[in-house]
Order: C-alpha cells, then structure tokens, then sequence
C-alpha cells in the first residue's frame, strides 16, 4: 500500500484520551436504569440486560492483572471516519490489561461472524490503519443479526477462537442488534460479553449518555469544506444558485450542522417540514421568495442545502407514495401493459383526487422515476430521487411564474450538488481520532470489567480530552418499541433533529439574516497540524447543545 | 464577514517568494524571442511588442527610489485559488517601490474596465484578503476585450484614475487579449503599461517558460482529497463502481494530475482518446474490459476518471455533433413539427449511415439532450452531456451483453460524481499561496521596469522558493495563428497533455497494475501547518515534467 505523505505523517499522531483511561482504572456503578419508553416490553424481552445501571471509569490506584483474553471486532453498515481508531483503541486496550490479549476481526461486516470469515489483527496490521478513513482493514457489511440460527452459528467460530468479548461498531440497528445478541448469549450461558460502539455519520444515535456518534464531525467538516469553496464560487461569479443534498435520510443533523458552519442562503430541515406539514410547493414557495428578495438586491446568486431523505418527511409526498406503492402492488400488470407513454398519465387517473394534483405537479423525469424505478419489493426508490434537481426545477417553474406576473426580475441559473461518499472514508478529524480511540479503549474497560448489553460511552467532549468521561450506558436504556415490517419491536431511539433544542434554535433566529445578507463562512479543508483553535474543535451542534 | 478558525489563522501567513525579490532588483535581459510559430503574422500583428527579450529579476545592490504609479488590475474568467494572493503581491510591491503608490480593481471582470466601474484596494482591504480563495475581493468576469472601443473606453478611466498600468489576470484567452492592449496603447502612445499573470485551473496555460498556471495545484489537491476519499469508501465497501468527471474540458490536465496523486483503477486522458481515434464504444470496451477483470479476482468495485472534455477528443462524436449541429440549423422547423416521442426517429433517420448508428448506440436521454439543449446559437450544449453517466450506463449495458454471453459473472453498480465549483475557490495551498503572491510582486517588477506585453513568470519551483526565478516573458512568444470564429487570429496555443510528456509516459507505465490491483492513494485534505513533505508540495505533474 503505497501511503500519501499526510497518510505518513498522520500516523505518528497520538490520539488523546479521558485521564481516567491512562492509568488503572475502577468502575463507578451509577443509578439503575429504564428505557426511554415502553418499560414492561423491553423488560420482558431483556430480563439479562434490563435495568443495568449506568457505569464510569474512574481512576484506580490499585494494579490489576487480568488473564488474557481473545475478542472479536465487527464494522456493521455504512463507513464513518474514525473507526479504525475504535478498533486501535480496543487493541491497546485489551493488550494494556494483558499483552497476550489477542484481537480478531470478523470480516465484511455481521456476515464474517456468520460465515466464520476473520482474520487476527495483529499489531503491525493495526500500526497500518492508525488515524486513517476507512473500515478497508476489516470490510463492512449490512447483514442484519437478528435470528438465533445466526446467534449459534457465530457462537461456533467464537468458541473456536476461544472469543469471551465482541465488540460491535454500528449505528442504532447494529447497537440494537448487539442487545438481542447479548441477551441470548446471556441467556444461554454462552460466556461471550457483547459490548456496543455508536457510529452514524448520519448523527442520529444520540442522547443524554452518548453525545455524538463517532464520523459525525470529520464528515460534516469534509462537506463544509467543499460547501464554503462553492460558496466562495458563488460569491465570486455571483451568477449560481447551486443546490446542495447532503447525507442524512432520517435525520438532517448533517445539513443543520453544514449550515452552521458555512451559514448557507437557505437551509431545509427535514423534521421542520414535517412538524409545520409544509407540502412540496410550500418548500418551493420558501425557496423561491428568497431567490425573488435577493435579486431584488441584485444578487441572483446563492446556497441551498438539503437533506437527502426530504421527499419522505413531506406528509403529502409521504402520502402520494404510499397511495404508488399500494396501486401499484395491485396493478402492476395492467400498468405494464399501458404504452411508455401513457404510463404517467395512466397513473395519475387512478390516484386520489389530492395525490393526482401532486404527481402532476412533479417534474416529469420525476413522475417517471416515481413509478418506474422499484426495489425489489416493489417498492418506490425515494433514495434515487435527485432531490437537489427536483427543487432547482420547481423552483425555476414558480420564479417564471412570477417573472410572467411581474413579481420577479432577476435572472436564475442553478447548480447542483450531491455529497455523501466524499465524507464517509475522509482521514478522521482530531476530534473523531481521539473520541474513536476512547471508544475503543473503554469497551476494553468494559470487557476487562466482565460487561455485556453496554454501549462504549465518552461524553463531555466538547471539554478538553483528559476532562472527557469515560463509562458504559445499557443499550436497553435507550429503547423503546416501534413498528418495523408490520411487526412491533424493541429498537434505540433514532435522535432527529430537536425544533426546541439549541441548534436548530440558533439556526432558527439567524436564517432571515444569512438568506437576505450574504453571511457565508469559508470553513477550509481539516487541519491536523496547526493551532488548537483550529484543528480540535467538536461540531457547533455539538457546543450548542453543551452550552459553550 | 464572519470568518472560519483556519481563515483567521491562515491570514498570517507570508508567503514565500524567489530570493531576488526581497530586495532591490536589476532586470537581466535573455536573448529575443519567436512566437512558437507562424511569425511573420505574428510580428505583422504585433509591431511594438514582438521579438522582446526573455527577461529575469536579479538582486541589486543599487538603491532605486521610484516615483509613485498608479496600477489597475483585473481578474478575467473562472475562479481558480489562489487570484487574492497575486493581487496582495502586487499591492506589497509597489507600495515597496513606493509607498505612495496605488492600486485600483477593476470589477466583475475585463467588463468594469470599459463600464468604469472600479474600486481603490487599500491596505485594509488587501488585509482581508490575504491567503484566502475566492476571487470575492473585486469579481471577476467573461466580458472579452477586444475592440479598440473598448480599448479607447477603457483608457478614459485609466486615465482619469492616472493609471500607469494595467495588470490582467487570466487565462491564455485573457492573456492574449492584453497583449493586444498592449500592443494598442503602445502604438497610441497612450502611456499605459500592460501586465498579465497566468491563471487557469485546467492547467493549459504552460510552457518553457510559464511553468505552471496558478490555482491548478490548490484545486488538483482539492480534487484527490474528495477521490481518495472516494476511493477508501469504494475500498471498504467493495460494491460500487465510482465515475467521476473532473474539470478540464480543452485539456485533460487536471485527471491525469488526479491520477498521479491517487492512482484510480481507470483514468481516460481526452488526448489520448483523440490521438488514437478511439470511438465511444472503444472508450466504453476498455473500461467494461478492467472491470471484467477485476470481477475474475472478486473485485466488483473500482474507480474511473474522466476528463470533463472527452466526448469532444472522440472524434466520431464529433463528426456526429457537427452534423447534427447542421442538420437541425437547416431543419429547425420540420424538427419541432415531428411529434416529441418521434423526434429521435427522425434526426436518426436524417443522418448519414455512420452517424446515425453512433447516434443510435448512444442513452437516450443523451440523445435526446444532444437534440434539443441547444444554445443560443443553435449550437449542441456539449458541456451539459452528463458524460460520467452516460460511460456508466454504455458499460452497464456492454456487460448485460457480456452476461449473456457467459463473459462476465460479476455484480456492476454504480455512483457518479463531478467535481469543478468544489475546487475553484478553495483556500490556495502553500505552493499557491507563494506561487501567485510571486506571480504579483514579479508584475510590480515588471512595471517599475517600464515593460508592457509581458506575462509575469516564476520558474524552478519544484525548488525551494528562494531558488525560484522571478522574470517576465514577452506574450507574443506563445502565440500562434488559430482560425476562431472562422477568422485566423493570434492567440497563446493551448498546452494539452502531451503522450510523450513524463506524467503521461510515468501514468501509462503504470497504468496496468493499477486496474487490476487496487494502489489507490489517499492524498487527504491540504494541511497548511505541519511538516514540509506534507504542506509543500508542488504538483506531481510538475515534479515529473521537471525530473524530481
């Protein structure tokens, strides 16, 4: 592997961590604890590893000498930066409590423990993915571990191993998955802890006890960088509208934390469009009126950011695709048989009266896509809806409107941009280097401290590091039961966005002044080398909701 | 203007310039120079500013005390990182020539000379904007200037402002077009030097003399950061195949730079493509054959660059633009009376045999685009074709074919990218930040030496920069004679990729090892404090034309 020069000089960086971690270390039983909703249910499904108490590790004078012990890594889903540094920090961990510790990683995600797919991480294949992007040391992979056939036939290779600890990376689904698992193995008196990571670039794992998830900050710095360059563009030409989609189709945690760092002429906020239940045209109708006030001032240029999953939180749009999706499932048939070019036309006579006016409101390629593109279930792909073109379409369709009624002047040329890979695999920031070290080196603590149903927790980040807290919270903790494919199940509360929480509120009161004003910032690529101020910062979400 | 940390930090940097040009300077003349051809047209264009001596800065002893000047400057075309800095050079050096001395910015482009629309650049001002991408501090445009209208319009102002010279930043467009208003002023009498500075992103602005246009390093950089970030997501996941369109539409400069910083599995370079007379379907082979390849050993994801450029290097492409372009200029009406669904039927039916079978194999929607986007001139928008697209889609249906036939077994999905406004406006690098402040102090040279219809050129750096040559080199020595608009005119010949040029023999050497194994580099963000191997680096193009 031939390695850039930062790629070299990256590697030398020590990673900082909670000052509790550096020594030995004790553990701090907090209170008990609930899930966030539904108690009886999550109860009953998890009488192993309900109700455990919140842990923190804290500085111990007392040596421990551990026996050795063999542990099993997992990368679940998609890639965030930092967590090659998780598993770093589990290495060290683990070999710091005893140095004939050894390490394996399952490979390509969930699928390796299944298909009995590993390979032993041995210190110079680590030494190689230290501080890097990527989850390339192990692979990644999204199959979902959810039945007892896959618990057992993983116990098998574990046992094999002689594994007693697993450790697995993943978002919310992962981490909920990681709790079933450790409640059978439990149950079973298998002998292998499970303890849980929390990755989402997305951001949507989140809460009190676990403040970010790890990759949130150097992706959102990746996709603020290029963002300001546009909008030093766009300053400069003065002649694009560029519309901007940006990673998050369950949460806009990335588009609020972009424009709090590039303060962007316009930002949509998902969970906004949906709690106000603004329709398509309303979001148009926004978007345009700004457009209209600045050419008013002669400048007919500017930023639009947009989080990727839109379409779904526009209850209108929810609506009209559920009603595609049902007449569709009835008529596939029939609407195969309709000629191309009619097929719109076919559908639009069959939906809803409502619906109806929407599909026709839809840009053609749009409409198209809507009743074409399906997933194998046959499903509408609201994924593969190029939300950035859709709004720069519409939005040129009112402001023509107007300009024919004589309520705009100006002219209108878009942009558009989609950004998501760009950010997934960046080199992780300071800031994910440190916290995905700590992450890893605490659920080492959790495993030295016989843990199992915990997430690996780091908080008061936005301190400095040796001020970070280390510990553990109970993965039930953070449940509760929602409807998935028909069925009740118990599941981590995905965090969206907060209306009342401090980010968006001060987003909320500085949006007129960014629309109107050009108030752009130019955030510039991560530095990894330069002033404090500079290279270890967290998120402004992430200061804003800790009061700094 | 709020600013970012990095900004802020950032602005307290001196960028390094040739050691020459600290102190006071002599002017050392070379030998005098040829266009690069055609020069008996030339020098018949350009009496007083043909055959002047290549000219070099060296240190004086000698104490010169200068009277102050007024100086205007201009920034011409696209945005590339990097334009404040050359302003800031110059502004320092003729305040150091003299401290009374002033500089005015002409706005929005070549357009705020004749519309006399400027403003003063004060200290302040050029305070603000030091070290810093964006071309923000005065704006720039496409406006040409070309007639001596515009010429005598344009000296009124200059005039009436006491300006003494004129200092245009631009590409070999703009550079051209000052040498002609140097020429003109000269032979007027009107006492008004002009100055140019090479400028251009795509990297074509490049000869003996001229080593590099400025901004192509900072962007090149910007570019690798975003694919090799690209690249480990493609690396870890192992499931797509990533297009991605690159900047670059007369040259493919800046994807073979790409290619050198990242090592993709495929980069097709527009030249090459040209000089072997390679079809659309020869493109597409050659990229469905590596990814066939790939397949056999399990790989089912890779990378491939394109040149934004390539569909005009194919020279079946066009031959089949330039007869649609005429076919549709003499059947405009009898096209738009075809019924939409039939139109392609129809253009198709109307071409000769061989373009009509290209134009048959090609998506529709490109086909489609290629009939009805057209620009004001009727003209096929060939910058509009979604080329990354469209090779995705023609290999995707090339190895359908290859299934069938039982050639392929591998998984072919896809992701498509472009990146040009993410790089144009970024904060210059070190290279360019020296580079381009250089490029001003040396113009300020050029103008207390009394000289006019010079570019300012900084040699040698691939060298530290106080081994870097300051001097200036007559325009006239680019020019050659080239039809445009159907008329012969002298312009500065383009620089292309040259096939028998070090980085393109150092990238086909290589090449073949690079599609199969997978040697991605991952260049990271551009780091402005750390080591020097990291922050200081020239352009491997550079590096390999120079032999470093």
């Amino acid at each position: 592997m031939k390695k850039s020069a930062l790629q070299i000089a990256r590697a030398a960086y020590k990673p900082k961590m909670p000052k509790a971690l550096y020594g030995s270390v004790k553990v701090e039983n907090g209170a008990a604890t609930q899930s966030v909703a539904d108690q009886e249910e999550v109860k009953k499904l998890f009488p192993h590893t309900y109700g455990m108490p919140i842990l923190k590790f804290v500085e111990s004078s007392e040596q421990v000498s551990l026996p050795a012990i063999n542990v099993g890594v997992i990368l679940s889903g998609g890639q965030a930066p930092g967590g090659h540094n998780v598993i770093a920090g589990l290495f060290d961990g683990i070999k710091n409590l005893n140095v004939s510790s050894r390490l394996f990683g399952f490979l390509m995600g969930p699928g390796g423990l299944v298909d009995h797919d590993y390979k032993e991480l041995t210190a110079d294949i680590i030494d190689e993915y230290r501080n890097t992007g990527g989850f390339d040391i192990i692979g990644s992979g999204r199959t979902k571990l959810e039945s007892t056939e896959q618990f057992d036939k993983g116990l098998e290779i574990l046992k094999e191993l002689d594994i007693k600890a697993l450790v697995i990376i993943g978002g919310d689904d992962s981490n909920t998955n990681a709790c079933v698992l450790a409640e059978y193995y439990k149950e079973i008196n298998a002998g292998v802890q499970v303890i849980g990571c929390p990755k989402t670039i997305d951001g949507d794992l989140k809460n009190e006890m676990i403040e970010a998830s790890f990759g949130f900050d150097t992706a959102c710095k990746v996709y603020a960088e290029v963002i300001g360059n546009i909008q030093r563009d766009c300053n400069s030409a003065r002649k694009y509208w560029h519309f901007i989609k940006l990673m998050g189709r369950s949460a806009s945690h990335i588009a609020l934390e972009c424009a709090l760092q590039v303060q962007p002429n316009i930002c949509i906020i998902s969970e906004e469009v949906e709690a106000k239940e603004l329709s398509l045209d309303d979001v148009v109708s926004e978007i345009a009126d700004v457009v209209v006030k600045r050419a008013e001032n002669g400048n007919n240029f500017g930023t639009v950011l947009i989080p990727e999953g839109l379409i779904e939180f526009i209850p209108a749009m929810k609506g009209l695709i559920a009603e595609l999706n049902d007449f569709l499932a009835h008529h596939q048939r029939e609407f195969n048989a309709v000629p191309k070019d009619d097929q719109l036309v076919y559908v639009q006579k069959n939906l809803s009266a409502g619906n109806a006016k929407i599909f026709a409101s839809l840009p053609s390629g749009v409409a198209r896509q809507l009743t074409l593109d399906r997933d194998p279930h046959g499903n509408v792909q609201v994924s593969l809806i190029e939300t950035e073109k859709l709004l720069a379409e519409m939005v040129g369709s009112k402001l023509e409107e107007m300009k024919t009624a004589g309520k705009y002047k100006g002219k209108f040329a878009t942009q558009e941009h989609f950004f998501g890979y760009e950010g997934r695999c960046a080199i992780p920031s300071n800031y994910d280097s440190d916290y995905c070290y700590s992450l890893g080196y605490t659920a080492a603590a959790l495993i030295a401290a016989g843990k199992t149903g915990y997430m690996s927790s780091v908080r008061n980040t936005t301190a400095p590091a040796d001020e970070w807290i280390a510990g553990g919270v109970p993965v039930t903790m953070m449940m509760n039961m929602e409807r998935r494919h028909g069925k009740m199940k118990p599941v981590i509360q995905k965090a969206l966005v907060e209306l009342d929480g401090a980010p968006f509120k001060y987003f909320a009161a500085n949006r007129a002044d960014w629309a109107i004003g050009t108030e752009f910032i130019y955030p510039g690529p991560i530095q990894f080398f330069g002033p404090t101020e500079v290279c270890d910062q967290p998120t402004v979400t992430l200061k804003l909701e800790q009061g700094r």
